[in-house]
């Protein structure tokens, strides 16, 4: 039962809510090897996140944005922490309430999400550059190893 | 060190925060096995989430329904996808609020949870059928394997 | 491949956030002995909460406080559960918004966390004691076991 893990770079999103799944699939082949397990997906950054969610219709991600903007302000009059832009500390808080890692079943080589779900990169800042992302997968492998 | 899964469906849930606690240990007997080692719960929807918290007082659990469902308002003007009903949108942002797995412990063939937690499912929609879940759960067995 | 855990009690914080990346470290030196693995810390309370933020200036853990003191009010007209003072249900939900654990990958024997991350301690009593935590990690040793 090896465990394999890979670091690699997202490209750059605009601040939003992007479906991310695919790529993650892509860099970590490894996981077509597991029969049962899990897979970790880490965001090395505290002004982005990862969540799961709906993975269709684009307007639930930029209600998502709508929703956030609105119930973190920017400029907030008692932020102490304002010399990084006024995103900045908004970007912080939303980071951890949505989390910066998700754990996902494996289940005969594929992730086992459900239909509609999706992982999504939240990009927090207006002017970030690519995200550092690793992916950290264990499972019994079909061999029985 | 074998992994165990399973996949089993709750029953329907009004729309609020409900004990499934039991219901998990019951659905993954396997857990008795395990000295030391780590239970992955995981929910296959959007609309619904799992968290940890009070398991001992009910008005705990309204008082969270109260909260969230203030916090992330129905026909807020600035959502877009709004044909699923007035309660569709709200659930997927409650979901992601408060996520949609939870990792627990196990110390000696018990969830090792404090004294006063337990695991709540989210229920967001007034009308869901049940949910699917995952358990997954490795660790290092009583007999040292 | 062995599995560690390991128990232990922080010291009193005062109601706020607090770095505690060193002291999980302290408490687990086992990490060093793992290649590529992963660490998952659980906080056995529900008026507690653990999350991974900025580690550097003190003000972003400031302007934490301030912000979810906002978000989460005491003595809500709705709350029923309101015997265990005015701070006491706020805890419950900040502690659900938050998570009550973390999930870090471990690369070469130590946790692989962003430049500038770190693991807060969110203390959400005005009064509480130490908190429990329990640390398990598992991975692949230097050595290949």
């Amino acid at each position: 039962m090896p465990w394999y893990q890979n670091t690699f770079r997202l490209p750059r999103f605009e601040r939003g809510f992007h479906l991310i799944t695919h790529t993650i699939e892509s860099n970590m082949p490894e996981i077509q090897k597991i029969k049962i397990g899990l897979a970790h997906v880490f965001i090395h950054h505290t002004s982005a996140a990862l969540t799961i969610n709906e993975n269709a219709d684009p307007t639930v991600r930029l209600d998502f944005e709508e929703h956030f903007t609105r119930a973190v302000p920017e400029n907030a009059p008692y932020y102490k922490h304002n010399y990084e832009g006024s995103d900045d500390m908004p970007a912080h808080i939303k980071a951890s309430l949505l989390g910066n890692s998700v754990t996902i079943p494996i289940t005969n080589g594929r992730l086992n999400l459900g239909t509609w779900q999706g992982v999504y990169l939240c990009e927090h800042r207006n002017h970030a550059s690519g995200r550092t992302i690793t992916v950290t997968i264990q499972g019994q492998e079909a061999n029985g190893e």
